[in-house]
């Protein structure tokens, strides 16, 4: 990836003579910035550290107090202005124990773990027969009296796809698929894990308890062991499994969000407002989700502020609670939504590198759009036109007119990882992540410094 | 594959009329054999059938005594003779919960599985400090004094090669690192996983504690927690551990030999011994480990047994107990030592394509070797003239100078699974399975046909 950077940058020295901007935040300067990130090791020395001394860090525990803790003085030390911690209650779910066996006619554990919100079994778990279904309309088209009393397993066929998009639609098995089964007056439910891989470490995930629908086991097989219960029930039988899940709500907890800024030259301007989220699920030391999105978030503003105040100020949040339902994102978007934020961008889909950009600015920036395009294009990254939406946490900003720009990353991969024990630090590709920092590096400095005033975008309402 | 194949299969007719081998059992009838067998599946179906109604099957337990069950049911209706089964006694050892976690100063919990025969923690489990040794050597420097009451780390740096070669040198690592840890007086052992993955699925496996040594608890560590512990220690503060593993030794049980034939036409030429094991780790479905080796040995034999009756006995035994330390070979070779057994052959590497040769035969045999060696090339299957040394149940045999061959694996990805919850059916690539049934059916019909004597190896003595 060098080579063509460094062809670009020459390139653009040549031809940066024509541009109006003041050199030092011109494009000749944002190419150095974009290039110099290519270097970058602070946004794995974040995660590296982050996923080590906390490790996994589940919504409203103790083991997320620590992280916020441990993230004050990690952006303190790299120099970040107005480090601090705000905090908000949220009721608690922790997992117990988890197992699902087959009891007849083929004796066997299978890997499963609770998703999030699911009720207990007794600790002695319960024994159901097993019906399975091929898809989530297929269960949902089953008559209540067919599902009665018995474990349901729900099967799917999400493939692996470069944006993840097979996501938003399989997901919905994990989503609604346990309050189906509650209304229907399911004993419990098995989903094949929502997720591409193919080892025995099932994908958590949340998922709510529709209205009135009462909390039963909610659990996802590995797909490996998803597999095998297909096996098993496609040769006839009856098939019974002891199910044993014993989460606990703990009641109310506190959880948080941390600050960190760059102060800008001209509060006029507007805030800039980034980030990713603190939280991770449980089970893995939630590298991909989403140390990488406050590491990269992190070290770009970093250097924009390493390089110069910029004109707009940078507040970079790491959330708390993403995982389990967005009370970070919601209790920060409660007390700052009358504050002058006037762009966002949000980080939470990996390590891996930016391919694509998709822009949500005013139709009056596309000047903005275009100089960060030709910042973006020599990292590989191709320019769209689909609309930038955030993610869990910026997304009501978005939705409520406020510019953004989405620098999506390469979701391959992402899906073997997702919610599982495997999602750790040896799974980051540093260069990967590097290119990163620089996609982020290359938009904030265009975004922060812009002379133009960036707009509220129009389309809004309509999406 | 099937170009070259197709290839050579017509080539051979055109030459066959010169061969002085009666016309059915001749190259061409190999080369058809072999060719057929590229379509076979009658080996995935008996490692789908035994790895889904089964599935982990250790040794001398209840579920071990059901794969027998199985076996003969299976066997008998793919139409084998003699098909029973043979039983010896074992001391049985099973897991029990298994349990790490760093207390200090990172807390956070660890993948870990006990290795066979580890000792037991109290339930509540132990804490201790962690040592940590980047290699069994550093380990075996160090003074008692140094790890007494600790629990001792012990990395490694095996990688992944075609031939599994690794698997020797490390493997020490397991197989005497806890004996080590016993005479030095540790509190424990964990050592970084005997694989090549990078998934939190740690990788069992026996070790047997060396004479006067106390069993200790012993456990193994997924490869991403081996190295998060590593990234711990190298921060310089005490680490604390607290380690459960609360396996039991259950006394002594039943365990057998599962044995089929194809009954030879001349008893006075020997006979043939093939197979695999039956017994599997109980953390996975055994498809690797060793579902493939049964099932492709069998199917074989099945090939010659349906192309009309060979002119030596093919002896198939799926062995019990391999993994726990070969009290299935042990009881077989006791007791049929003094039958005329002239070759045999092990398949016990996983289901991954056959990719090298390796013959054990007797000089006077080498017109054999060449024959065999013929119909594997089309198979993309290398002559070598490193000597057959059969695996773990039939090893024995070939060191008091029985002739052998291996067909070897390509082992590239054999240790990611290995000894693991990974390794399940959906490992299996058909394709691949198909082609060791090739090969395995081109071998047998030389070495079964084969109208002169199989002689026994001069240099058996000198391995």
């Amino acid at each position: 990836m060098k080579k063509p950077i460094l062809a670009a940058a020459a390139f653009s020295l040549l031809s940066s003579a024509a541009v109006q901007a003041p050199a030092q935040t011109g494009p000749a300067q944002a190419e150095r910035l974009r290039d110099a990130a290519l270097k970058d090791d602070v946004a794995f020395d974040i995660m590296e550290g982050l996923t080590t001394e906390i490790g996994p860090r589940l919504a409203g525990t103790e083991a997320e107090a620590r992280a916020r803790d441990w993230s004050v003085r990690k952006l303190k030390s790299l120099g970040f202005s107005n480090v601090h911690i705000e905090t908000y209650d949220m009721p608690v779910w922790v997992r117990g124990e988890e197992r699902a066996e087959i009891v007849a006619p083929f004796p066997q554990r299978l890997a499963v773990t609770a998703l999030g919100n699911s009720g207990a079994t007794p600790p002695e778990g319960i024994s159901a027969q097993v019906i399975g279904f091929n898809s989530l309309a297929e269960f949902e088209a089953a008559s209540d009296a067919s599902v009665r009393g018995k474990i349901v397993f729900v099967t799917h066929a999400m493939t692996r796809t470069q944006d993840g998009s097979q996501y938003g639609y399989y997901g919905a098995v994990r989503r609604t698929g346990p309050s189906v089964a509650s209304r229907k007056g399911a004993a419990a439910i098995v989903i094949r894990s929502i997720g591409t891989d193919m080892h025995r470490n099932p994908h958590t995930g949340v998922q709510m308890w529709a209205q009135g629908a009462t909390p039963i086991p909610a659990g996802a097989l590995s797909l490996p062991d998803a597999e095998q219960l297909q096996r098993m029930l496609k040769r006839g039988k009856p098939v019974t499994m002891r199910l044993t899940l014993t989460p606990r709500n703990i009641g109310v907890r506190q959880s948080g969000n941390v600050v960190a800024e760059v102060p800008g030259t001209d509060p006029s301007a507007g805030i800039i407002l980034i980030g990713g989220h603190l939280d991770s699920w449980d089970l893995g030391t939630g590298a991909f989700d989403n140390a990488a999105g406050v590491a990269i978030t992190a070290a770009a503003a970093k250097r924009i502020m390493d390089s110069g105040r910029p004109r707009r100020t940078i507040r970079v949040v790491w959330f708390g609670a993403e995982e389990v339902g967005g009370n970070g994102s919601d209790a920060y978007l409660a007390q700052h939504k009358n504050e002058n934020i006037v762009f966002v961008s949000e980080s939470d889909f990996g390590a891996d590198r930016v391919w694509r950009m998709e822009p949500g600015l005013a139709p009056t920036n596309v000047a903005m759009v275009d100089r960060i395009a030709a910042l973006l294009a020599p990292l590989g990254i191709s320019r769209t036109s689909l609309p930038a939406s955030a993610g869990a946490d910026l997304g009501d900003w978005v939705r409520a007119g406020v510019a953004a720009f989405d620098l999506q990353q390469d979701g391959t991969r992402y899906f073997d990882y997702h919610h599982t024990p495997d999602d750790t630090l040896d799974k980051v590709d540093p260069e990967q992540l590097r290119q990163n920092v620089a996609a982020w590096t290359a938009m904030l400095s265009v975004v922060a410094n812009a002379g133009e005033p960036i707009a509220r975008t129009s389309s809004a309402a309509a999406r």
